[in-house]
């Protein structure tokens, strides 16, 4: 299929280029991979590279209160006040020891689209470049902070409520950063005049590598639901306490995650749960733990069966904890309800996935991702490119700059398609 | 029975203020609790402070290589070379957010015992008070390293091959304290010529306290062994990873953890076996963790059947690592054997009880302690006295200043009783 525009191609250089230099932004002294946390100087530190490079793009960059860095590539043709409005990006923070990859392509893929759609003379549409503070939940819990605030869906309250594990608030962790918490509401987004978003990123998940495919047009993006149990049972002598007598926090821990796991695992759905986080004390060799605390993250692909599950998983905490004589507390952190993305959307990147001869796959997205947000506000979609090995959020993430490279083609194509399309049709 | 010898009283106040003094040395930040651990600088204050009381009560104090405080109180009766000896003492040290009693009510114990036989005008015996360096087995993983180092159970290669979790060995933290690694031979000890060793200490335990008595004489230490089992699997993405393809290290650890736990607990016996301390690589709430190390304890009254559930554990650890995709790495770290105490120092700690119009309740130590590796050198007991509902290594740990001076009490009669007893017959 004919794609009217001029074919500019996607450097690969660019993209590893922009890759190497963000991967060197990370914690030092951190261990393996990555650590670049949301609301830290390194995060920042990353945006304003990547801002620069927009700059010099001739895109206009501003940093709204909450740290999301906008670039605007105004279109050529057309009046400056009804021109249909795409965009792209994703994110650049990571996890603890996560890897080079995740976000930070979208962001590449991105700034190189505005690189290529900058050079076409002719162009009908205004080119939105975002990229999001805060994606990761990792730090905060709660995940997709940024695209939140630009969809207006977080609220002052959650400043103060959500909180990392050494109880700096995020309202704290923005003012550290020099951002601007209390001007929070002054970054949600008007969704008036938007053709489309579209986020490129790595699948994080084996479909594409098992299928040897280079691009997956995602439809749905998975719910979520995190919340911390507490176990506090009594510190003791490991050598002076007879096993009758103790009250094990670690070990209500161990066997609940145990007997939650089997559950989900027997389950034999799209369930995904996981133990991701724990702090015991004590933490000696010779003492019988007194605490535990256990941050659990709970996906699926049916908000229902999930809220269910995270029923099933507390109540069945509350048991365990009977049993080993230890106090349970719970406490809900976050929820994401699974989302649809748009039809209008899914058929443009289709389309473009199809002018480079690749085939039509549509999968869905374990993970969280700020589409997911924006997609209540906007149409939207994404592209995913392969995670070798299905491997994401540890040092062993990798996507090939190739990969990066045709990804990012089929972005541009689906920009373009989405912006030169007639406002009324699907294109 | 009268005991013939100047019965000055054992002071409850002198205890309480040395329980205090040496309670507040502590590492600041470190949490609830006392945090004085092996080979730090708090251990040498807390070693410095009782050195200076030994000194006071005019004893020949001195700093042996590896860190053990000496104090030698010579008889006043007899020829200085064939005086008979006595002795008591415990550690300072703590484990990780630990308590105030476990080890200093031994030393304490034995400073005031000091005091009150120094006011005896006739001594036909030589008193040595003992206080032992790394006690704690919390640090350095291995228990009782200062006695160890007195009986010449310690060796230069022990000093390179115990390490701290953070990988520092135990030669490096003796040297950042000043001590003496490379002469660690001459802190040995000559056993000749000893009557008794007889250390006081907090029972760890609940029995006392159930039966509603204040002194326990000890026949028996249990064995303990240690080791650390790694698991290695892969991080990967929380939500991009089906739980079919996991392999989660933390996930193993605790199933693994959960069936050894019941096989103890189904097995009735004295065993004892604790899972302390564990680290887990990346602990992040979206990530599946790759790495898990735990660190377990094995306790029991039995050698043979310790070491066979080592073996069972071990074997169940790559059972389970098999079946979660993970390599299983295991390290023995330190084992310690059960040691009956002297019979004539038993049957001289029962009279000291019976001269208080006590029961003599004899019972076993679920704990390791210094006096286990004095045993093997010299003739050996201890007393025991209550802990707060068997609560030990926490904050939470309690035994009465009153019961602690009925434990000296008992201790500065046992001593009498050794020191002045027919070198060849019982007592």
């Amino acid at each position: 299929m004919p794609l009217n525009w001029p074919a500019e191609p996607v450097s690969t250089r660019n993209i590893e280029r922009d890759l190497d230099a963000v991967a060197e932004i990370t914690a030092p002294e951190s261990g393996p991979g990555i650590t670049r946390l949301a609301m830290t100087a390194y995060e920042r530190d990353a945006h304003e590279l990547m801002a620069r490079r927009l700059r010099a793009l001739d895109l206009d960059v501003t940093t709204d209160a909450f740290g999301n860095t906008i670039g605007l590539l105004p279109g050529t043709v057309g009046d400056s006040g009804s021109r249909p409005k795409v965009g792209s990006g994703s994110h650049l923070d990571s996890v603890p020891n996560g890897g080079r990859f995740d976000g930070i392509i979208g962001v590449v893929g991105a700034v190189e689209a505005a690189r290529v759609l900058a050079a076409c003379p002719e162009r009908p549409f205004d080119l939105v470049i975002a990229i999001w503070a805060n994606e990761e939940g990792a730090r905060f819990t709660q995940a997709c902070n940024g695209s939140r605030a630009a969809a207006g869906t977080l609220t002052q309250d959650d400043l103060d409520r959500l909180r990392d594990v050494d109880d700096v608030s995020l309202r704290e962790a923005m003012e550290s950063c020099g951002l601007r918490p209390s001007e929070l509401e002054s970054a949600r987004w008007d969704g008036d005049g938007w053709r489309g978003f579209v986020e490129l990123h790595c699948e994080q998940g084996g479909v594409l590598e098992s299928e040897g495919l280079t691009l997956g047009v995602v439809d749905r993006v998975s719910c979520s639901s995190r919340f911390r149990v507490d176990f506090v049972g009594v510190a003791s002598h490991s050598g002076g306490t007879p096993m009758h007598m103790r009250r094990d926090a670690r070990m209500a821990a161990a066997e609940w995650m145990v007997e939650g796991d089997r559950l989900v695992v027997q389950s034999g759905s799209e369930l995904r749960v996981t133990f991701g986080q724990a702090v015991v004390a004590p933490n000696a060799l010779t003492t019988v733990p007194g605490h535990a605390s256990v941050w659990v993250d709970v996906r699926d692909i049916d908000d229902e069966r999930m809220d269910e599950t995270v029923s099933t998983l507390q109540e069945l905490a509350r048991q365990v904890g009977e049993r080993r004589r230890c106090e349970v507390i719970v406490e809900q952190l976050a929820r994401i309800e699974a989302s649809d993305f748009d039809d209008g959307v899914i058929d443009a990147v289709s389309r473009a996935v199809e002018s480079l001869d690749r085939p039509v796959r549509r999968l869905f997205s374990g993970a969280s991702h700020d589409a997911q947000l924006i997609a209540g506000m906007l149409p939207t979609g994404m592209i995913f490119v392969p995670s070798a090995g299905g491997i994401s959020h540890a040092p062993e993430e990798e996507t090939t700059v190739e990969d990066v490279a045709v990804g990012t083609e089929a972005l541009v194509r689906a920009l373009w398609l989405l912006g030169t399309a007639d406002a009324r049709g699907s294109s």
